[in-house]
């Protein structure tokens, strides 16, 4: 398992299984970046469904393979909404993503994180500040009592969160992905480094939050850990291919998206990434 | 009527006066397409204006030479501005649109697709497996009594849904298309099949949805078939060239509205495309 | 202050304040433009935020340097975030966008618009139209009784604007900008003549709700008057550039936002204006 090849292998498999089944993974997520979030699990080979209304979730939840929920920008009837699709994909043993994006902002959304908690999210994927936030709000090792969030922003960098990260991940017996410069993605026991990626990424809005819809596609046809780290490493080198082709954040985005539609599952598996124990 | 030359003179004074006029067409539409649909609303020279609120839907339906109304991602409000439109509408003998979106999530989609059938939306858009549904919703001919629907995606081939559509259009008096490989667009009493499109108008959100955006646009110009075949043939249209020009799926959405603007009234009613008496 | 070149030197040292502190800039504003406006923000080296809760807007409101508040897509819950977001800004003496989009179209749009006199907007940007009919809605010099705005779209040339601009920053203490073929921006006290742009911009959605947004992105570092002013002369100065480059409206958006990117300072200050004493 901790070996490289054989996880090399799992990746593989996870692209070719995507592709082929063309699996759906529906997400509430928010509302400045949903396209993307759509296009990105429809350029990787997943199918994409988005609802707001209490059963319509649970109907996405049941029907697709996997789940994406993003706080990004609330509305009221996700008070309602969001724990009622936690707690149904969990009841079904269905895997899902949580991205707790901007912790820290308002009652509402620090009051569903904290449910969240017992509904232990398979994946959990943010940037080092939501990650140490998220752990700190549930009382976690290596979480942070105050959050660092600045809007969207991380003020952390990523080996700040390690702890957090593995804290989270033993939490929930699945795994996190931490994204920054090199992105750290674990499931408790081992850690995986992935590289690549563009500075554009940070330029253009919803990068990370395509990335989670993104790893609920391959969530679908794979554990947690591989999932979180088969869409970050297309991430990345979709980041890579399509800086080199950009003039710009907005080429760049375009370029990126048609870079995860043609890239193979060997490249995938061959971005560059390190193993460790924890 | 049914004289294919008679049906192309038609098309092109549809574009020609949508062109020469930028006559609007309010949308009540889902939050993941809502940019693509305006823009290619503006693409084809018309223009858009989106709303949530009761009152405002009705102050759009009336300034408006026709309207949109795509149930995709409900909002709880929708419950009170989706019949009120749809009743303003009809009352005021205005052309509108209806895309049934993923018929058969949540009991609110439902009960307003119900709802629907007694203000008889002018161009009903889905595909096959939204087109049975509804007509199997509204106990019209060759409608399932069960949807097929998988999220946003059909099942079905166009084909299966023609006695639907040819049910549903001669309930409304209005026009139905159905789209798939080849579209299939019916008023009932002749059936058109349009033919182009591009492979890649699968593996980005929102070619659905917009359509029916620009359906409504030539509505404001055109009978509720003539609009419905124009969009079809111009998406059909830009589909091809678009694809020619495109390296994956985000490029092609780009080349995609470029040629939507692009496109001649000329180019468009010479789009492949075939009648038959029903 | 009303020397040109003084003017130029302020412009350039708001770019590169920005563009060395990316500023942090939160919005309230539509669903069609939403990822537009971040993407803008971000493109000329501001942070975005959106938010929707009453008390997230407190949040974003006090931790942003500016804010942006644009009235396109109303949701219920506006009702109650909007105007508490605003006597928050106006209490912080945090400088503020508004922009009036669609003003006339339901009751709620015209109970907020009106709401926002007492608290003052520092920069408010709209149309021709939209700033007749705000000046109306206030009850100020030059303002017309009944809105001629049709849906998004001016019937007005920006000229006609010229009283109802200067007795709105009058009021406010702040900025209006007129955005239309030249563009007028106004203190009250000197009016600028910004040119430049592209037929382009009328052709997709978004040209001026996220020049609001950058506007918002400006005034962190900036006086209203040249924040407004070095936000017009950016996009005059990129709507030129992209056109060069561009094959239809979808091209000349993504070239648009990569020339925000890429516009230099001095560029910037350089691109053409006039002066006048008001």
């Amino acid at each position: 398992m901790t070996n490289k090849e054989s996880i090399q292998e799992q990746m593989i498999k996870a692209v070719d299984t995507v592709r082929r089944t063309n699996p759906m993974a529906g997400s509430i997520t928010n509302t400045v970046t949903i396209s993307f979030v759509a296009n990105a699990q429809l350029a990787v080979g997943g199918s994409a469904a988005m609802v707001y209304m209490p059963d319509e979730g649970e109907f996405v939840a049941k029907a697709g393979g996997a789940a994406y929920i993003n706080v990004g920008t609330l509305l009221p009837i996700y008070e309602q909404t969001l724990p009622h699709i936690a707690k149904v994909l969990h009841a079904a043993g269905k895997p899902w993503v949580l991205d707790p994006v901007a912790i820290g902002i308002g009652s509402l959304r620090t009051q569903l994180l904290r449910k969240f908690k017992e509904y232990k999210p398979d994946v959990i994927r943010g940037n080092a500040s939501e990650i140490l936030a998220l752990a700190g709000l549930w009382e976690l090792d290596g979480g942070t009592a105050v959050s660092n969030v600045r809007g969207v922003d991380s003020t952390d960098v990523v080996s700040t969160a390690k702890t957090a990260a593995v804290a989270l991940a033993k939490w929930t017996g699945g795994a996190v992905a931490v994204s920054g410069k090199t992105d750290l993605i674990t499931n408790g026991s081992i850690i995986a480094f992935s590289h690549g990626g563009s500075h554009f990424m940070e330029i253009i809005t919803g990068s990370g939050c395509s990335l989670g819809g993104v790893v609920a596609v391959y969530a679908t046809a794979a554990s947690p850990f591989i999932a979180a780290l088969t869409a970050t490493a297309v991430y990345n080198l979709a980041g890579v291919r399509a800086e080199n082709r950009a003039d710009g954040p907005a080429s760049f985005q375009i370029q990126f998206l048609d870079e995860l539609y043609k890239a193979t599952a060997a490249d995938i598996a061959n971005n560059p990434f390190e193993i460790e124990e924890v």
